[in-house]
């Protein structure tokens, strides 16, 4: 069987938290997330972050979050902006649009929206009410084509955001690899700091699954468990969430994870530099977009798994490729070493 | 620490389901459902249901359940028929409308619906298209008070539903309890013949989460997909629900799981009986509603955790008790002592 | 061709409204609602309810102001409570629960609500956030069954909502036929000080089309328009619907169409009472539902028609008369006429 | 008072209208589009479109008749393929998405699409159920910018979109306008042979207000009534609508009132490229777009109104100017005289 390099969902979770699953298995808890552990996870986070006034609730994976969220904050008028990239634009089956909200997409260079981008949107929608009212920035980082944002940007367009009476919202999936990356300036309390809403993914960091959403802005924090409910995100057995964030976040585990799947990442991507790849964007976290051959594609092919991302021209194309806190040294040695093999060409 | 009867989902999950995931948590697998787990689940439930051409999809709870199921089988005129009871009309927070569905709500007796009552909703509609049109009828077995459908009054539900062009849904959130029932006649294999769709519950008998939905009308099943994903609900680690099925229903744990609980449920109410209660419905699962008056209810309480379910006057009220596949013979005894020196009242 | 009592809105305008679209017709005005018409038709009703803070919108329909007002208004979670004969519960196809709202059905003597009656929905619907929340009071005047709203009773409604941070929205669409029935002791003036939000019919009153929508409540008139917009109720030549009311309202048309409308009915109630005649609710506006055998019935039916309301046993039904402003006396002579040959039998 | 430009709705209706209004007021009439006049227009227009199985409804606007025709004809899951330019994608207050259906914008040059746009959403879109299913192709006829179909290309996207599985539906707003253009080559019978649904405008063309939808693919025919409903389109006055289509489709009425306004539009475009305009797109309807400098358009603006539709440069932009069946000679004369007086610049 090939190793997959396609995603960093594959396996189950880290060994620790089976454990402490076994361990706390038989005491007996509230339902619907009001159990020891969910209060305790949400204690930890405001802690972390700095910010005990920040409200905490855990979901079961990205889409839900990204869907309750934003149909939680808007209006029936109010609409969203989001890179093209944008996993809401993108890869939810229409999710957004199904609770009732327009997105608005920006072409962008690297996953990544800036304020310029969004003024546009806004300077094209001047026609209103017949025109629809732009109201949340949606962004993710790492986006979704492994890039980050700098300090410098999340505040700047938390700051644009707050001028133009605009919520911003991070899609933190995989906010744990961003954090963690080589290239990184920006902390978790940050994310409370400077933005409305963001979460915390657990199902590509460690989890079995969970993302832990942490709303910062007080007046978005109102009766949000009533949409919880009511788009069926409250797990009668809360407990397996609120467990799972608990172990990943009482010591450094969540970040030694995220940053293992980088290191390993950037070993990958050095041995491609050092054939001459090129890449389709420049990341330091866990995601990496070489291109390559289409010989060199079916020769790596042969022995790992991994996604063709886009054709770039008749002979060539950029391939994905995803570490993970599972990703070991052996495997990644042994990849590289056919990564050289690939020069001769 | 009081033990709770409040619910059967208080605990982790069957130490079976444990192992299973220490034991393959490092093998690699697709994403999304289509992993080995979920698949051989997916066969598992089409043999012991005797419809190789049935569908199974897998969810992290009830309401996601429902919402989905509903939303996907209706257009946007058309609506659901429910027990006044139902999970769906009273405890989802509206969640079927948000889809754009009304629910008409049924009075009952006992939490069942019967054809007529069915006949009386769609009499007083007949103002079409003025009136919406009913589509789809909603029970759930065992219902939330506990009862349980027989086969004859199955088959003539599905048999009605039929001739009036409705789908029949029935919510199995608790389908291993009442399979499992002294007084059951039906088999899992009629749901699939005299359903159009039903799910089999999971977090209430021995998961962490999960409910395996299983969709019988093959014009129901088409695209289903979409849906899974628009609503959040197809988890990245699809694996975990997968898991924890395949294990359940590998042999007769899943049953073993349910029956269990209705055997200790059995015990407390003839212990009630006993001491001549009545109750607010004649249950055989593991849901009893004896009728209590204050002082017993206070004392019981002392030890033991639960709901007071209903008033019924000034001096008396119906608790509700739930036993699960953790309720131990010990516990039950303890409670059955504390029961009989209600007595002397 | 018979004369038909089925409803009031069988025939075209009131010939002033046709002079004075012939008048104005090829004047160019702004569209959508932004032309001088609709601008002076608001501050007619800003005049007449003694408001001039009070926003005024003007739709095509009654499901339509109705179906915008009710989504406009709330939020995902929030539901809506009005009586099970109200308009928005049994005859607009599902449109509230369409824009994904929950209606509350009360059951009622005389087709209105009591304050007991929404504190008994309240009471029902502690199990927050499982269950939904109550946050708007629908209320119809006159209600579907011709019954109209005391002072003291609408006041004391909009007590009990303010204190229970509910809305209250009035279904104007017979409003004045409620205004100008004998009995009636409310003020136009009073419908601004004791509800959020109503609206004044013209469709049933004398107009082509249109109903005028008054929002008193300042938090909820923010960005309204984009709901007409959205919703498809922002009439490009918003002009038609400013011009009718203009014209309704400019002196008492409004209320003198109303009033002889109601006076039409009075004087076949009083037929009906005189040949001993029981009626399904007792009215004052221009709905009357005697109870009558069935060959009664049947020889009615010869000359006239009208619509049987409600079986009352096997020989006798409830039949609706519905007059308007174009109902002359001559036609009700002939009626009377009938009624009292049905006497002897 | 200067004469505006502005839109080919800011009049009233033709005269013939209003005196069949008056002709026919005091007849009494079924409400809801069950009158004889509803009935009767849909006659002749299925003799029009020869095709006696298309079904006709009439809705009071076109924002109105776009989303009940796309929320009716789509599951939850399928989504519209749109002009970036078109009505629903960008004027329409997000009246789509709210329905719970995305919409793909396709950027054009001239406000048409081709199956080869089409063919590159669906390209990437191939990541299903994770992607949104495209089902409806959404074109305008006569488009946003004024330029219209040919029979080629009509037919072209219909035979695409019977391959790929998809709808079709057109916009009709300004159809007269685009079938009575000089360059034009389709007949309103084509519309019924190669597109799935259509609208034909009356408020941009003589009434005043409602569009005529009609339905072709019988599959998409059944339950409609009910969608009109619950959006509040149903008119209880349908005959308001019936009656102007009546009217304008007994005879050539509604075809001259279109003829006559694009008439009058191309005596200005030729004033304008006679002093040398360009123009934003070419147009042969009712609607033009000529670039001039701002000096030109501060000169035109003292006498006339129109939008300044779209900046060039600095010193340049395209204005909108619109036509309709009330644009007289005198006023048309009048203006190429001050469009004369522009050259000397």
């Amino acid at each position: 069987m090939k190793f997959s390099f396609k995603n960093d969902y594959s396996e189950g979770c880290h060994p620790r938290i089976l454990e402490v699953l076994a361990k706390t298995n038989l005491v007996q808890q509230n339902g619907y997330g009001l159990d020891d552990c969910c209060l305790n996870a949400e204690y930890l986070i405001q802690q972390k972050i700095k910010n005990p006034q920040a409200k905490v609730y855990f979901v079961s994976g990205g889409t839900q979050a990204n869907l309750i969220i934003i149909s939680a904050f808007l209006k029936p008028h109010e609409s969203v902006v989001s890179a093209a990239t944008g996993h809401i634009f993108t890869n939810e089956s229409g999710a957004i649009e199904a609770t009732g909200h327009k997105v608005h997409a920006i072409e962008t260079q690297n996953g990544k929206i800036r304020p310029e981008d969004i003024q546009k949107i806004i300077d094209v929608h001047q026609n209103k009410p017949h025109q629809v009212k732009q109201k949340l920035v949606y962004i993710s980082n790492s986006t979704e084509v492994g890039t980050i944002y700098s300090k410098k940007e999340l505040v700047g367009l938390y700051q644009f955001c707050q001028e133009k009476d605009l919520y911003l919202f991070v899609d933190g999936a995989r906010l744990g690899n961003a954090l963690t990356a080589e290239t990184n300036d920006l902390s978790l309390e940050d994310f409370s700091k400077y933005t409305d809403a963001f979460y915390l993914g657990g199902t590509k960091n460690g989890a079995l699954i969970g993302e832990a959403i942490i709303i910062n802005n007080e007046n978005l924090q109102k009766e949000f468990g009533f949409h919880l409910k009511q788009k069926g995100a409250m797990l009668a057995k809360g407990r397996l969430l609120g467990i799972q964030f608990q172990e990943l976040l009482k010591d450094d585990l969540y970040f030694d994870l995220a940053k293992h799947a980088n290191q390993q990442a950037m070993k990958i991507k050095k041995a491609f530099q050092e054939i001459g790849c090129d890449f389709l964007s420049e990341t330091f976290t866990n995601q990496i977009f070489p291109i390559l051959s289409n010989s060199q594609i079916e020769k790596l092919s042969r022995n790992f798994d991994f996604y063709v991302w886009k054709k770039i021209d008749e002979v060539k194309s950029a391939v994905r490729l995803i570490t993970s806190w599972t990703t070991t040294d052996e495997i990644v040695e042994k990849f590289i070493y056919e990564i050289k093999n690939l020069r001769i060409q």
